[in-house]
């Protein structure tokens, strides 16, 4: 592999990939490009690619713009495969950017060989410990697929999309586009779960169809930007995309089945639901709660999204009327609280997650649940209970949200099985219930079709 | 002050809040009333409060609902003044809770006696460290009024509200309600923002219109639940409150000035930036940013919350200019990566905020940032350079948003001084700027109509 255009700077500051690349762990072969130097971090250096004079499967350029060109031709001749053009100032900025881009595409074309970018960070792969990013990046080997028109989301991928296993940031798309990416991720057995951040799209037929055949494979999750007419005009000077008009994509884009996301914040909720719950064969909700006001705050959510109060069975009410006040009016939501007072918080609430997983009403559970200092309030901490009486293997997604002093380490408590899975807020955990349905409405229909 | 129904249990799972109480820092005179008991945590008990023979200016009654009444009335012949039921099971559960709910402010009222609750958890005075609540509670002496029909609002005060400073749970609101409590939140000089969660709300005119008399004092927020059919049901079972109609309720609540909340998560936002950021004199937003796609999905935000993208002035613009490679498309969204390519962050940040400070045609802003990990990563960080640009005095709010792999440690950084605030999401920071907007938009409708 070649980096052409490496500084011989290196540390924070110097956006130098080459340096990411090392320290990211990546052990082939790399030719350092670079007329100045002799060798650059310790690896010999060539002052043109064509002096390599080995076989280079990939070239990484990151070169002012105007030496861009240049130096995609002398790949192509050097007999590159493959190439990454980092350097912005392409379809992304002004006419000559889009002329110098056309140019380049054009060269690629006639020789065969495949560009990613320009304007952009590449590839990530933590499985086998490779970037071409000059960001420092979160690593681990999760089973998720991200795809993306800008480094943000490789650089903020904790806020945006939980963890990723592989990435690949397509940049301006002159070439390899979403197409080529989403097979990519579709036909890749480490990926269970495809998230994709979209701000224009080119081929939309090719796409649509190929979308269709992936998500009956696995989920795949956009975020379309671009929404509104200011933020289409501001895509147009980022990645030289046209946003097109929101509503039509939203609709073919769910239509082909992909789970579409409509604000920034929800992908790491929709990827990290869709990872550790199972699809939901219904709407019918039951909600667990300690608290009748966030009870209530639940009902409002879970209408909002789609999703219903599910009438529970005349079992589980008169299980739950064991433990409460003969007063206390039991329904959906379960309100738990009086029946705690009576006989502790870890009783009532296992007992009430044991009948509601096995009541045939239900399809799927929102558990609210207090968050209370530890060891002093360990009496208040469900979640023990709760993970116990919620099997690994089930058909009913169990997601939850937690409120009192100690949010954090009551979250990951809850979710140290990947049993529950906790969100930040109702409204959240309420919206990642309506992706599990909708994702199994589409695994239906799929079938239905064939 | 007397405690009547307390138990001989103490620690955690007993929810004895004189044990509470006494944790808090509670230091006037407590008579226990436990006709079992000698003494309550070290303290004289009695067994009746008619036994105290002392002056009490509150009871907190803490009995079986059938006990309750009657305790009501031993108050009333004791001379205590108001009396705060912590007990549930009256118009939040059956008919029989309901006759006996109406029995106890009957007896109250012709006695001129006030009744707080039933079914709350009282009140937390946070300038004076008095609590009646049985949970344990944060404790920070915020300008921040809690107004709530819920004990969930107390313990769960950093996911709801960010910090309170003194709080009432108006439970079922048999007698004091909504505009008693937000007299005197309005009243206190304590207290420069008001956060309600309400459930029902009846004596609709009188709220109206002191409502509109506390909004232009201090910003009141309003979070109303019970917005669904299933969550309106769901509130008649929890306080025994009518929901109303919601939309008619929003429109009214809004016309009086209150800024008003559609989900849960965004109360502790809207208390953060009324606190720390200046209200908005007009809608137009610059949006600083190193990422094109953070832009786009800025100007999203903005447009979807009735915001526009500040249309920047020359001077900004070519101050920008000089320090971005000739090719840039600048404009706003002010996309600053291609001069911190050039220029290293922290210039360019300190640079593009200083001018936007400046330029006339702004009225607010919103930035975009890096976390990165520290010290290794700290030339990406630029929270010194923003904060040192923003003046402690200004007319402009400046909020913002980061990404990375260090969220948490710069975001804090960055709100050191109070004068940034961040938020989780984009789509959270435009929307409150939009509470900023729609606050100044109040003080100005209201100056008009005098």
């Amino acid at each position: 592999m070649a980096i052409i255009g490496i500084s011989r700077r290196s540390g924070p500051g110097s956006y130098n990939l080459m340096e990411n690349m090392l320290e990211y762990g990546y052990e082939c072969k790399i030719f350092p490009i670079n007329p100045n130097a002799e060798e650059i971090l310790g690896v010999k250096a060539y002052p043109n690619v064509k002096d390599v004079g080995q076989e280079i499967d990939l070239a990484i350029i990151s070169l002012p713009r105007d030496l861009v060109v240049k130096s995609v031709k002398q790949c192509i001749d050097a007999g590159v495969k493959a190439i990454i053009v980092v350097t912005q100032g392409f379809a992304d900025a002004d006419a000559r950017g889009k002329e110098l881009q056309q140019e380049m595409v054009t060269a690629a074309r006639h020789n065969g060989v495949r560009i990613l970018g320009p304007n952009t960070l590449g590839v990530v792969n933590n499985f086998n410990r490779f970037t071409t990013s000059f960001m420092p990046l979160v690593r681990e080997k999760a089973p998720v697929g991200l795809i993306c028109q800008s480094g943000v989301f490789f650089v903020g991928v904790a806020v945006f999309s939980g963890q990723i296993g592989k990435g690949i940031d397509i940049g301006n798309a002159c070439d390899i586009g979403f197409c080529e990416a989403l097979e990519y991720m579709g036909d890749d057995p480490d990926i269970k779960i495809i998230a994709i951040h979209m701000e224009g799209l080119e081929q939309t037929r090719r796409f649509l169809s190929l979308a269709r055949r992936v998500a009956k494979e696995k989920p795949v999750v956009v975020f379309k930007t671009g929404q509104s007419e200011a933020g289409a005009k501001a895509a147009a000077s980022h990645s030289g995309a046209m946003a097109g008009h929101y509503q039509i994509h939203k609709a073919a884009l769910k239509q082909a089945g992909l789970l579409f996301l409509d604000k920034d914040g929800q992908m790491g909720d929709a990827v990290r639901v869709l990872l550790h719950q199972p699809y939901m064969r219904g709407s019918r909700i039951a909600v667990i709660t300690p608290t009748g006001a966030g009870g209530i705050m639940a009902s409002d959510a879970l209408e909002k999204y789609g999703l219903e109060l599910a009438p529970l069975s005349e079992k589980t009410i008169s299980k739950i009327s064991e433990l409460s006040p003969e007063w206390m009016p039991l329904g959906n939501p379960l309100d738990l609280w009086p029946a705690i007072m009576g006989h502790g918080l870890k009783d009532v609430y296992a007992e009430a997650i044991e009948v509601v997983m096995e009541d045939p009403n239900v399809d799927g559970i929102l558990c609210l649940a207090i968050a209370p200092e530890l060891p002093d309030f360990a009496l208040l901490d469900a979640s023990e209970d709760v993970n116990k009486m919620v099997p690994e293997e089930r058909q009913k997604p169990v997601v939850g949200w937690v409120y009192g002093p100690n949010v954090k380490e009551i979250s990951e408590r809850f979710e140290k099985e990947k049993r529950v899975t906790i969100f930040q807020t109702i409204e959240q955990a309420a919206y990642s219930l309506s992706l599990l349905r909708d994702r199994q409405l589409f695994i239906e229909r799929a079938e239905r079709e064939g």
